[in-house]
């Protein structure tokens, strides 16, 4: 079994670089924080005797050496990014649980065949950088190097400088390491382990995930003296999207699921009907074919709202991801483990995007989740019970080990 | 007649003063680049031999005495504080034509029976500090000067010691210089007189304007994870009043307008639901029945959206004025004059708010307007021909000298 008290106070340590007045975790990917929270962990990696490689996209990848040095590794791992105003466990559990399953070893002097290896993957969160899953997304191939390290921030930083910076643009190949498998543990960031009392999640698959940007251009003018029927109000709209977003949802029922967290309006004034609006939309489902549908319905919107409005819209992509379906075998060694182990569990679906979704491309690949109390995430509030981050990671070991020695 | 070329000149010097990239004018209350216009028209007012009297909100007086000192003086003038990105001629037109007229009459050494006061409003846009007109407002006894010398600007810093730092925090009494009768210049910033071809509008009366700052505390969660039916979005919220505002004045019809110009959302990324939004809300309408209609209106919508999506909502009053009726005989003067000189005329309805709005309160009052073309305003492209600016400064001479001679 791992050892739990080291697993919850490396969490804590790490949680603490990048903490905010109001207890959130900010660590925006290739921020000064992400900088500080990369070298604590890095350096946990050395001391587990681990060898390091970091790639040009910054991810970074420990390795504890197998006995058959010719098998391909077993990975694990996930991101140490995070949102603005994030909590303790997102990304960060799945890579210290990779450590702790190292280290668990290490104290029981045990060896493997394959090696195994723990990846951190660079903005994972896509808070600053979109697309999403953008280090794993590179690893694989999905992205050209050059498109990626050319990517904006939201705050304008270009990605390549800003990984220069801060000193992890590294020089390992990418997809150094191919794995035979990859397994990510996580705190499922929804509500579903933790309203039916379950302890662990054998992740089976993971939704679509369509995110855009819409900038909108209407016209100034004063909030007094013009007439409705004479606006062209980017705010307006904005907020007409923003409404059919929800009821889009509402009608297509299902899993359907669509957001527009960000809304900047210019100038922005009390008494000046918004000149401009930039807004983005994040749709997903776990059917290509709904969620195609959701994004046509949003296009339809958008044409006959530019009309009546009089304001243009213009769209930029920020990722388009279709939904992904895990190794069914793996899966099912999960499942396996959890009940082994005397812990409840089921099958489900992931809401979230993950960089599991990105390395099923090449791998056989999948998750293990763990209960997010009151499935509250990307928040300062998001909370897993210290036995159950516990539990979650017994499962790891129990099934990368396994991986290890096939 | 007035010196138009000489009154254009100064109005394009003025104009040049807060400049920005996209042509606007950025001059928002208190800040250097009021400063820096405040200086320069003073400077003015110097040049044409007014004496300068500048009160504890920062009104700023100047005066040409007249033959008869002991009479109450007439007054006229506006504000040269802009929205970030506004025109050249809301505020400034008014005032540089005061100026114009009393270089008119020193030019031909004609005296006038009272003195004529043209005066320069503190923050008359409200788009720095709520609520708008607040100079006027304080002069003539509508607010107290330490709960004004208190407001909060939306960068944070006080009233009272921007006023200190510009250096416009002057001692002659509030209310200096009770005025005969006031008579206020302005572009209308509507589409109404340049729809008509009509050169002068007459002033009757001005739209009530109702003013709050609505925050909205959700809960910050994931957008990928949570279902919609436990979303508490207060992002969605705010583009709900948003939606809500204009379907109310689509219903009421008349001359109802409302508009949401103001939208800030917390932590705004793409993939989390906003925790907190906080936005604006300005409501007009000419009746102030009808006015109350709306806020009511609005008030029942508030409480049901705040209950149908488990969020909270506080309103802060920003600004509250009941419509304002304005003196009837000065109207038909205004009216009068316009007819003298040739230019067709008609009574209308101001949509904005202007200081006269708050010297109706202490004297008989009227304005004057001249066309916008295309009705654009609070807007870098906010224009008006030349020779209307003209007529409406020679209708300001004409009406002014009568007064002056009573
Ligand atoms: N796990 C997680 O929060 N990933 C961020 C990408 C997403 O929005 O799903
Ligand atoms: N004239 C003018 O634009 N005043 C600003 C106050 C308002 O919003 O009406």
């Amino acid at each position: 079994n791992i050892n739990g008290p080291r697993l919850l106070a490396q969490l804590q340590t790490l949680a603490a670089i990048g903490r905010t007045e109001t207890n959130a975790c900010c660590r925006l990917a290739l921020t000064d924080e992400d900088k500080q929270g990369r070298d604590l962990v890095v350096g946990w990696m050395k001391d587990l005797g681990m060898s390091i490689s970091v790639d040009p996209i910054g991810n970074i990848f420990g390795v504890r050496p197998g006995s058959q040095p010719e098998l391909a590794p077993v990975m694990t791992g996930s991101h140490i990014d995070t949102v603005r105003t994030g909590g303790a466990y997102d990304g960060n559990y799945g890579v210290l649980a990779g450590l702790e399953v190292v280290a668990t070893l290490n104290d029981a002097r045990q060896n493997t065949e394959r090696s195994i290896v723990v990846g951190i993957f660079t903005n994972e969160e896509g808070a600053r950088f979109a697309p999403d899953m953008l280090g794993s997304l590179v690893y694989v191939g999905g992205m050209p190097l050059d498109e990626a390290l050319a990517i904006k921030a939201i705050d304008g930083a270009v990605l390549g400088e800003e990984l220069k910076r801060i000193g992890y643009q590294g020089t390992a190949a990418l997809g150094v390491h191919q794995p035979h498998a990859f397994v990510e543990l996580h705190i499922e960031q929804g509500p579903l382990l933790d309203a039916d009392g379950i302890k662990i999640g054998a992740v089976e698959n993971l939704q679509g995930i369509s995110w855009q940007e819409l900038t909108i251009v209407g016209q100034s003018n004063h909030a007094g003296t013009t007439p409705m029927r004479l606006r062209h109000d980017a705010g307006y709209a904005a907020s007409a999207i923003s409404t059919f977003v929800r009821d889009l949802t509402r009608k297509m029922g299902g899993n359907q699921v669509g957001t527009v967290g960000h809304v900047v309006l210019t100038p922005n004034l009390i008494n000046v009907i918004a000149a401009r609006a930039t807004i983005t939309v994040d749709l997903r489902n776990t059917d290509e074919q709904l969620l195609q549908q959701a994004e046509q319905a949003l296009n339809e919107f958008l044409k006959s709202l530019s009309e009546s409005e009089g304001v243009t819209i213009t769209s930029r992509r920020l990722a388009r991801f279709e939904p992904v379906v895990f190794d069914a075998a793996l899966t099912d060694r999960i499942a396996h483990h959890a009940e082994a182990l005397g812990l409840s569990h089921q099958r489900m679906t992931s809401g979230a995007g993950h960089d599991a979704q990105m390395m099923a491309r090449i791998c056989p690949t999948s998750m293990i989740f763990v209960p997010s109390v009151g499935g509250i995430s990307h928040n300062p509030a998001e909370h897993t019970e210290p036995d159950d981050l516990i539990a979650g990671a017994n499962v790891l070991f129990a099934t990368l080990t396994e991986l290890a020695n096939q």
